[in-house]
């Protein structure tokens, strides 16, 4: 298998709800927890799908994660929810929290609904993404899985890359979805970086000296930078804060490294939010004022050596039409650790 | 008036007061925009506060600005509304805005509430402050009142720097109280700077020709950049969408300079958000976590020459309880610009 191998989305999932269902998960949970993971390949979030499998499996293996969760409603009002997650998958906790904002934001025109109790979901926009199903504007927040960035000017790493992902509906034009970390580069680059043998670029880390850190292969060496510096430090803080502390998941020397550790819960936190559009107005009209903006923007004027003005989630919207067409791109580091994990479960091999 | 003169809270306020009744504000409404404009410098937003007087007066007396407004409930649901601000005062819009999102978060659990037809309203973090006082997380939005931020790669300033603000109570300490521009810098303080006849630091703005630009004086020859890059375009078009866009608000080339302009509405959009904390579990519990969460914080080792980590809103804090007790700090050039707007007006001047 080479480097420019491609697996059709349809196969990547069906090996993953095997590998899901070798480890005890439910059949029905295992093809859910696939669904989204495949679907963060094929939109090209290629850090947080089927990239995170050997890792979700051994923290199962090694009782970390609960196979047979009860996932319930703690607390609740007209426009929230506090979802107890029962240390289930991320992805199944997460699944049902978003299902309850949308619901709930279809009579009060607004919900947020928190979780605690969860794991690592994949990515952000996953979420963020699913209220625009039914018109609605998705707004999520986590509390990442291991603390890689300390506080501005400080040295002990007391916070998450805690990511934020919105998703805003278009009419005509690809929807805007934003999903980002609020440190420079995401934990999950890093990573991608150190198993495809790449260096990474001067500003992502930095060392316990305040040097430059380019090896991700000594990322436990260093930590991650803020955007805007002590702006994305406060962003981190804020979305731990929201995503965390209220929700009473973890948050600050709290938060387990779910890299390092096979054994604990983590109590991650998050929160979803959806935004009915028709409470606010028109959903026509509101559709075509976006396709202005996103034209517009396209249309602006560029600096010297720039092709393109991208929106948000543009890109990411043409890799999702290429890797449905043509297969997920699957590196051969990648392969190889599924291959192994394949035996190690005694099940069919990705081909 | 020398640089260190300073100004007693309350006397600025009646200054701020005088200034608005002068131009047929009613008193109540003058004493209310003065009030929040008063605890802006006091707060130590010093771009946001009184330094905004002369514009603000200039825009109502070029008839920009409805001084009579009928500000209403446009639509509304149990966890949302949308403000009509008859284009009033922003101060006056958002006041009202955060009031029905408080009010309605007390049943619901949580509130956004949009805002159409306003005005600039001062610093983000008055209005996400306010939930605090009913032990709520405030969430605050807005689409700045003037273009200066192109998109990422592009010249057309399409984008304002479009600030975001979060008030999360605590128990002994200090609230955490985020408050920024999607921007390096805000462009208040580029003016300011210009103001004050200082340079600006290279990465706050850039010219045409993408090279830095440090002369505030010449700030209309170029634009500000935004916090990581992509990552702070990306944030300034999402809280234009959800505080302009989604409340048919001026958003994208709409967006009327009002520094350029003193006789056009602006339509200014903002969006508030209340977060009952009771809601989604016990108040005192969440602010002992949020307690041991600053004092960890506080406690990181430090990276070489540095004195001190420290918490969103903590400096602004300080300065708080230091501009109460010392007065508000007032520049001589800002004392001229008040002394002349007051002889213009025929009101009696700062003394």
């Amino acid at each position: 298998m080479s480097e420019a191998a491609r697996i059709k989305a349809s196969d990547l999932e069906k090996f993953i709800a095997s590998a899901f269902e070798a480890v005890d998960v439910p059949p029905a949970d295992a093809r859910s927890i696939a669904e989204l993971m495949a679907r963060a390949d094929v939109n090209g979030s290629e850090g947080h799908g089927v990239f995170r499998l050997p890792q979700y499996i051994r923290r199962i293996k090694g009782g970390a994660v609960n196979v047979r969760p009860n996932i319930r409603i703690e607390r609740e009002a007209a426009a929230m929810a506090l979802v107890n997650g029962d240390n289930g998958m991320g992805h199944l906790v997460m699944k049902r929290a978003t299902d309850i904002a949308i619901e709930k934001a279809k009579t009060a025109g607004v919900a947020w609904v928190g979780a605690q109790w969860s794991n690592h979901a994949g990515p952000a926009s996953l979420y963020a993404s699913m209220p625009m199903e039914h018109d609605m504007i998705g707004l999520y927040l986590a509390v990442g899985s291991a603390n890689h960035l300390p506080p501005w000017g400080g040295l002990d790493m007391l916070l998450s890359t805690n990511p934020l992902a919105v998703g805003v509906p278009a009419g005509e034009e690809a929807p805007i979805v934003l999903d980002m970390a609020t440190t420079v580069a995401a934990y999950g680059k890093v990573k991608t970086k150190a198993q495809r043998g790449e260096t990474m670029p001067v500003g992502w880390m930095m060392d316990r000296e305040g040097k430059p850190l380019t090896d991700p292969k000594r990322a436990n060496e260093g930590f991650l930078l803020p955007i805007g510096d002590y702006k994305g430090y406060g962003l981190a803080l804020i979305i731990g804060l929201l995503a965390g502390t209220l929700n009473r998941a973890a948050m600050g020397k709290d938060v387990v490294d779910f890299n390092a550790d096979d054994t604990t819960p983590t109590n991650t936190g998050h929160a979803i939010v959806a935004i009915s559009i028709e409470a606010f107005g028109g959903v026509e009209e509101f559709k075509r004022s976006v396709d202005v903006l996103v034209r517009d923007l396209r249309a602006s004027k560029r600096l010297p050596g720039v092709d393109r003005v991208w929106l948000p989630g543009e890109q990411s919207h043409a890799k999702r039409a290429d890797n449905l067409r043509n297969g997920v791109p699957m590196p051969a580091a990648l392969a190889a650790s599924l291959k192994q994990l394949a035996s190690e479960l005694k099940i069919a091999p990705l081909e």
